[in-house]
């Protein structure tokens, strides 16, 4: 766990993944070595940014050749924590909720989700994709069975802070909130907001913007 | 399509879903009006910047009383452009591709999906959600039957880039982009990225963060 003890900046993290993604591209093509300018030029980030950003994985480019594909993939990989399973629960298994369910991508990318909780009559007892959804009241009882240091809330606005301070009170270390409602929590928890609708209205904008 | 030509800030775009998602909670508790400082405390966001992000959509509030609260959340709808139907096309009927098509939650914040495009025989000719799916040949011919500003891409990423490219040439405005891949684009263009294993990439290092 060491490696990944670092304060990387959020922007950087961000960055990360387009390197990865371009890796592997280039070992699709073939390639054995890349260089932080080759990354630079295809994916249009300033270069001494590249090399920055790659200074916090700890891998060393060879002079002129640059880094080594497939070691910059498996690097890059362990570094974001795509290569360890992070288990998670979900909460709200409406239309977004049983999307994810759905989303074998997520497990390629280090998320196993093992179990979802509802209080719809029509789903509790069923499974999606193979995980099992339960009754909510019977979280505290499957932490104990399962523990999991993730939450994925996708409940409707009105339950979002009640249902995340359940799962914190349950010993949830992180929330995966996709709702576009602010959860609060206490300061040593992890919030990652990912509202799909917020970067609609992003996108909305600026269509807008450029169309007038 | 004038109250929306302003160039709002990112991040104020992102925060006004969080002041949407408190009126409404305020509105089905009863509440008739709200203020700057009530949002504030509500969703642990200085005052000053609820007031100042709030004077970009243009309501008057009044003195004591704050924001009526109705005129508030359909002022909000109608700016971060959820009331307009905005049609899309969706590229890639994967995992994630087909997570989208059955959310039925894009609707409801102003996203119709159209049509789908793959080369998967066992999909083409198919629909997920009412919504069909053809051959990624046939884009061109779909455009110009259903013309659409955005185009929503969850393809692998050997082809991101090349469906991109595809997507701006046969008309499409604005590509909100789910794949790990960078893709570029002509300046004109809006790309809005939302990567899901990105996120979860920050998620995973500030969790092994806390924990150490």
């Amino acid at each position: 766990m060491n490696k990944q003890s670092d304060k990387v900046p959020e922007p950087t993290l961000r960055r990360l993944p387009w390197y990865l993604s371009n890796a592997k591209l280039m070992r699709d093509k073939g390639e054995t070595y890349v260089s932080s300018t080759q990354i630079s030029k295809q994916i249009n980030i300033d270069a001494a940014q590249v090399a920055k950003d790659l200074s916090y994985v700890k891998i060393a480019g060879r002079t002129r050749v640059g880094y080594e594909v497939n070691a910059l993939i498996s690097v890059l990989e362990d570094f974001l924590g795509f290569t360890d399973m992070h288990k998670a629960m979900l909460f709200g298994v409406g239309s977004l909720g049983g999307a994810l369910l759905r989303d074998s991508g997520l497990h390629h990318f280090g998320l196993e989700i093992v179990a979802a909780f509802d209080v719809n009559p029509d789903l509790v007892g069923t499974e999606i994709n193979g995980i099992p959804i339960f009754h909510s009241d019977e979280f505290e009882e499957r932490m104990k069975e399962m523990p999991v240091n993730i939450g994925i809330l996708t409940v409707p606005i009105n339950i979002a802070q009640d249902i995340t301070d359940k799962m914190v009170a349950g010993g949830i270390r992180a929330v995966w909130n996709f709702t576009p409602f602010r959860i609060r929590v206490p300061e040593e928890i992890v919030v990652q907001n990912t509202s799909l609708y917020a970067h609609l209205a992003v996108m909305f904008n600026r269509l807008n913007f450029n169309q007038e």
